[in-house]
């Protein structure tokens, strides 16, 4: 399927010179959404993976019905002060200062193969540290998939232990 | 499905006092979650839905997998300055202060069938926003559809012009 075609392009948003890419419009689409999300699936079981983890909120959208379809849970990452349990942390580097995520510490078993979902790969930041989560609960990141990647920035390269499922490359 | 077996009632959070239902641990039991999605598509195939809108970020952990078991679109509605393209708004009271949601404007088509999903009923108040957006787009509110209700915070009246289903009440 032409995924693309669903993808709209915003110019200057969120600041000048960016051209942000809109998952919305592809969301908005039933078909074109099963669709995307089929291929994470089929991705998935591939992996054999245990359970899906995905960040806040984008990761949402994609990483829980990957778990609805192969019956298996959903673990979400989110900002500081959100999971009302013992959490683990990580921070990150954002363009500028610093962002904060937290997965509940009983979140992940030792030894699970976990797939990670968000919409774009970016710089890669955000999946760099929840990989970390992970990995410090003692899960397996067997995989990595994403709706957009934006080749340009180089993502891949941070991830390059990894692998990684992309359904579209700007 | 005894689905309270699979919520943590987490004490005095995010505040003394408060008795937080957390739900991370119905979604980490991929039958557990299922069985709920599964309830909420059923209901949904009978409201004849056209398409699914929810409130960031739990709404997503509901809707999405709705949509998906469907194969209809999903429509987020989001914080101010999460969109990127033209929005609508609402400002709607909370206990401290407002808030603001948004959705893009062509989100919803007029005449659309509209459920709304979220986790949890407290006061109803942001779902009554969610609604505001909805309507003002022209939609048609065909049911409201959670996995948790407070009944002791009575949200259910101020929803009672609407059909709403929720799996659990405390």
């Amino acid at each position: 399927m032409d995924y693309k075609q669903h993808i709209k392009i915003v110019e200057d948003w969120p600041k000048e010179g960016i051209k942000f890419k809109d998952i919305t419009p592809l969301m908005a689409d039933g078909k074109a959404y099963k669709a995307a999300v089929d291929e994470i699936v089929t991705y998935a079981k591939e992996k054999q993976i245990d359970i899906v983890v995905g960040p806040e909120a984008r990761g949402f959208i994609v990483g829980c019905p990957v778990s609805y379809a192969l019956e298996i849970g959903f673990a979400p990452v989110r900002k500081e002060g959100k999971l009302p349990r013992e959490v683990i942390k990580v921070d990150y580097g954002l363009e500028y200062g610093t962002n904060v995520l937290t997965i509940h510490r009983d979140a992940i078993k030792p030894g699970q193969r976990v797939l990670i979902t968000d919409d774009l790969l970016a710089t890669g930041g955000t999946i760099e540290a929840t990989i970390k989560l992970v990995e410090e609960l003692g899960g397996i990141v067997v995989g990595c998939a994403f709706l957009v990647e934006l080749g340009y920035l180089n993502g891949k390269e941070k991830l390059k232990d990894y692998d990684v499922l992309t359904l579209m490359t700007y």
